[in-house]
């Protein structure tokens, strides 16, 4: 990603708009129900109209590529603005709910699905794509056990699951109900709560 | 369903081999990186070693097959034994953690993931086989609404959907973690509990 920016911001436009069209491809491909299975280096470059080597000089391999393109869908999360836990876990949850309606949001249920058949692929992109997200969710908790917001026993792991599963886990492609966020976090946050505060 | 119980009991054995076939069928090629899309009549009946018309005879189209396939594996969750709120939670949130190393995880993820593109099959999915088990769950919380365990306030919806995604947005065809149910319901009962109960 820090390649792309520095080409980007040097501007040489012809290769960017080469590598627009490669990752759209790319997407578009993992977004089609075939899936990860549909994604291969010579779809790709039959659909962004660019040449296999162009896509090699960037990208080692397919895996590479999709996880680059996932990131540039599912960007980490914005730093919360600081206030109380709730506050920031309400900021956090809302931008997840504004994702779920984006074009791409089925890209990744196709490489959750396919998990087991790319585990490489998957470890990547858990790697690379969600875990910087649910750092944002972990810094935030972190704060809240040391502030004593929250109880000192508290598994940050439990804690973003929760978060993350009581917002993913819904219709796809729906939005959230009115409400439903600050419903969800403010549960979360007496259930993690330290006793009393 | 029930009609299937009653040819069983029945004692139809070669009605009841090709059923099997069939669904069994119909759940690996769903399972298959290709998903619902590589699921057809044809494909089925041509892995099931059966003809269509077998086919057709039991299920008036590929949406109710795959459904009838679905529900077979994911059964309505167990009754629980109706101790408190808690110990109900944990019996069904143990369930659910033991699903998840099952053959065929994989077909749920391929369905929810074409919900966008087949909307009548996933709405017919929610409702014959995820609604039941969300319902045992419900009344659950119903139950503790009523006797007073949890908030009077308590929006049924998102206990369910905390304690499911809770359980679900994991990293796929993992096991829980030891003692993760558990965190989980606790976190949950504090989080929904009736004050000061």
């Amino acid at each position: 990603m820090t390649e792309t920016t520095t080409e980007r911001r040097a501007g040489r436009p012809r290769s960017e708009r080469a590598e627009r069209a490669i990752v759209e491809a790319t997407l578009d491909l993992l977004a089609a129900e075939s899936g990860v299975a549909g994604v291969t280096i010579e779809a790709v470059a039959s659909r962004a109209g660019v040449g296999k080597a162009t896509i090699y000089r960037r990208w080692p391999n397919k895996e590479a590529l999709i996880v680059h393109a996932l990131a540039t869908v599912k960007a980490p999360l914005p730093e919360p603005s600081g206030g109380s836990v709730r506050e920031d876990l309400l900021e956090l949850a809302l931008a997840m709910g504004a994702e779920r309606k984006r074009k791409y949001a089925k890209c990744f249920w196709n490489v959750v699905g396919s998990a087991e058949k790319h585990p490489t692929l998957y470890a990547r992109y858990r790697q690379d794509v969600i875990e910087p997200r649910r750092d944002v969710i972990r810094a935030v908790l972190a704060r809240g056990v040391r502030g004593g917001e929250l109880r000192a026993d508290l598994d940050l792991e439990v804690g973003v699951t929760m978060l993350v599963g009581s917002l993913s886990t819904r219709v796809p492609g729906e939005a959230l109900p009115d409400g439903y966020a600050e419903t969800v976090v403010d549960t979360l946050i007496r259930g993690i709560g330290a006793p009393g505060s």
